[in-house]
């Protein structure tokens, strides 16, 4: 693309912050945390700091210990009024050694490269060998023969829907046979279980993540293949040549552990009990380096005290930064953040969460009411030039959900990055540093201050 | 982040496409596009060929002339009715061996990276040495005495500036000093030039592009510094420990080659006279892979092709893709085009051109008038789920610039994607196939051919 182009943008646009008369102050302060967090600021490099110097922090693992001190380290480095931690059990997953081999009639052995899902138990070292049987669907499973299913193998192969626009929009269908998959097969007789990923990657990574072994059935191991693994299986499984898979895990759940949520405030000058909660989590996955889900999140999270204090703006009500531990398997930190709220009963304004991937922003998610949502829309030409344009969608977050269940607050919130390259990516090895964009997170923290700086300053 | 958000999201979401009535029977036949081009299309790997197997294909080339007949060849594989060739002679720049070397007062020399700016001539192999005069902009250069200047190099330090939420609206003025900077500075007596890179990455690659030079001045030397080197040798100079610059290139200007603007038609039905122009461009830098710039551009605009024909549906009107060659250092294949539009007089209803990057779509630019924006405005709610919402922004492209100016239409149209990563990487050895994600360049590809088949149905 030549500059002609671009000589024709500049000469028809100013992309300036056109404004009604009531926004024209708040216009001028939001434009100085853009420009501040776009030029100056070190919210990248607290990135690459969290994934390179830490890296992968699974609730209870020493990394995550170690994110907790880095994060309170880098809130109060970033001028917060007060940086506190909130204690709260998680549990401690560990993930051993892995494997899944295909036993073929012709004798030969094929190891994959699979991920066992979050929480699952695993083998204790004691190989599990039985016949596989492949299913596509929930109901494929429950439409089989019990002898079918029986003392095998469940090969969930569920294949994600390419054609929807929104990635997220076909996650939640997908993730359904990594949650409650295994009890699934369990309760048909299965040994084990052995699912697709759910992730849109055509490629070598496989997408571990949470799961929840119901207790009416036994807890079978089970584990997650990459898209490439799970064609091949298929393929095999298609040609009859599979005599048996053999799953193989010294993967455990440990005891539980003390860990931490981060909080760091910026006090409200004039309301200063009543306050606007922003977070996402410090924990991650335990491969990669958590990146996206949730790096991201987290340093976006403490760029807004930076940005808001480095513009030596005082916002009316208390911000609260908090970045909440144990969502990835067991959300223990975002419940302990609700119950000291309501036990305390806090004046909580809105909750808002960014853990939906650190690529440009394009608006955010509500759930609240119709006049409260139609306030956030009337403020829409002031994020409308960063290309955050869609107040519509209803949603929110993992982590704040707490806070709307237990009722101290009806408001929240999330954080609407564009969505193509997040299941590309997220729970995987993949979801590292290098696939974060300086100018695309960065878009994200700007768009994140300016709407907790808003709601600082108009309530709800 | 976990699935609880994303049941939220699928609990109160449909995301289909919720049409008015007239738009119902349209938005059947877009979705099966969106199906097609997502899911089952080999858009991305027609990417993955012309960026591997040819690789950068400046104008007059081998390269080119093997992307044109690669061009030829996928368009008539898509199912294009006609594909034909547009002959046009091109200018041939050819990269020799470029150093810029710093030559310190303490005696040591220090090889910097530097590109040579396209279309500039080389010094023929006779290095150049003199003192570096730098300055930050046009107006610092013209302030300064002309004994400052003559004999000397001049190093334009001009500094991408990155509050910008656009960086397009920061490119056209950054982009001033690669393309008129070496004869402002030939005018004021220097020997050579050498610019801080007009791109947003903070790395060690430099940004080259096209140049002219002015014909009253001295054609000097002209070389762009990555944003690494150019902040090395700001700092060396501010030191006062750099004696003298030194310039030493064989690139050159070559004689003009025979080469082809590649075309590929779906005819019109109804109005088979009335004509939609649809395009990108086949030529690219000779660093990297051109996959951004303009890659992505080309195998959207097939994709078109393959995508209608694939739902089977007849358009009213033609569909013309134009795979234009040398918008980067001449504009020859856009002239020509609009040239022989004219000359034949043809009926062109509207011209689209994605230029732009391989990012998620986001918009359209326009250049017409109120009434035919208004018009594609009509179709939005169509393009509103797959996040492109934006009809605002005045527009165009380079290549279809001159059927305006020809006024063979009076309606051009630019493909917005996400701009946040294009000017990391654009005219850089980084822009390589592996910084396009699939999705983002299918949505891409879905938008162009929703757009150009609204147009065909509907007209403007």
């Amino acid at each position: 693309m030549k500059f002609v182009l671009v000589f024709l943008f500049l000469f028809f646009n100013s992309y300036s912050f056109a404004q009604p008369n009531n926004f024209v102050q708040d216009s001028i302060v939001l434009d100085k945390f853009k420009a501040y967090t776009l030029t100056e600021s070190v919210c990248y490099y607290d990135l690459q700091n969290l994934c390179k110097k830490i890296g992968h922090r699974i609730s209870g693992s020493t990394a995550a210990a170690k994110a907790v001190e880095w994060a309170r380290q880098v809130l109060i480095n970033a001028g917060a009024d007060t940086v506190y931690l909130q204690p709260v059990m998680v549990p401690h997953w560990v993930r051993g050694k892995e494997d899944v081999i295909l036993n073929l009639k012709n004798k030969k052995k094929i190891k994959l490269n699979p991920l066992g899902i979050g929480n699952s138990d695993g083998t204790n070292g004691k190989p599990v060998s039985a016949p596989v049987v492949m299913v596509n669907s929930k109901e494929d499973l429950e439409g089989l023969q019990p002898s079918d299913v029986k003392g095998k193998i469940v090969f969930f192969n569920h294949v994600w829907d390419q054609s929807k626009a929104n990635p997220f929009h076909e996650y939640g269908g997908c993730v359904y046979y990594r949650w409650a998959g295994p009890s699934l097969a369990a309760k048909y007789g299965a040994v084990g279980c052995v699912i697709r990923s759910a992730g849109s990657a055509y490629d070598s990574f496989a997408h571990t993540g949470s799961m929840r072994y119901d207790s009416a059935y036994p807890r079978i191991p089970a584990m997650a293949l990459s898209y490439k693994d799970a064609v091949f299986l298929e393929q095999l499984i298609n040609k009859k040549e599979i005599n048996q898979l053999t799953i193989n895990s010294t993967s455990y759940m440990d005891a539980e552990v003390l860990s931490y949520n981060v909080v760091g405030e910026i006090i409200g000058t004039e309301l200063s009990n009543e306050i606007i909660t922003f977070g996402g989590h410090l924990d991650s996955w335990d491969v990669g380096e958590g990146a996206h889900d949730d790096g991201a999140g987290v340093v976006q999270c403490i760029e807004v005290i930076r940005a808001i204090k480095n513009a030596r703006v005082n916002p009316k009500r208390t911000l609260r930064c908090v970045l909440f531990m144990n969502e990835e398997n067991g959300l223990r930190g975002g419940k302990e953040y609700a119950r000291l709220a309501k036990q305390k009963n806090e004046n909580h304004i809105c909750a808002i969460e960014t853990d939906a991937g650190g690529t440009s922003p394009r608006g955010f998610n509500f759930s609240g009411t119709e006049a409260q949502r139609n306030k956030v829309k009337s403020w829409l030409n002031l994020f409308y030039p960063l290309g955050v344009y869609d107040f519509e969608e209803e949603g929110g977050g993992a982590d704040i959900g707490p806070l709307k269940e237990n009722k101290v607050t009806n408001a929240v919130m999330g954080l609407f990055p564009d969505p193509q390259r997040y299941f590309d990516l997220h729970h995987t090895h993949n979801d590292v540093f290098e696939q974060v964009n300086r100018r695309e997170l960065s878009m994200g923290a700007v768009a994140m201050t300016m709407m907790v700086y808003m709601l600082s300053e108009y309530g709800l």
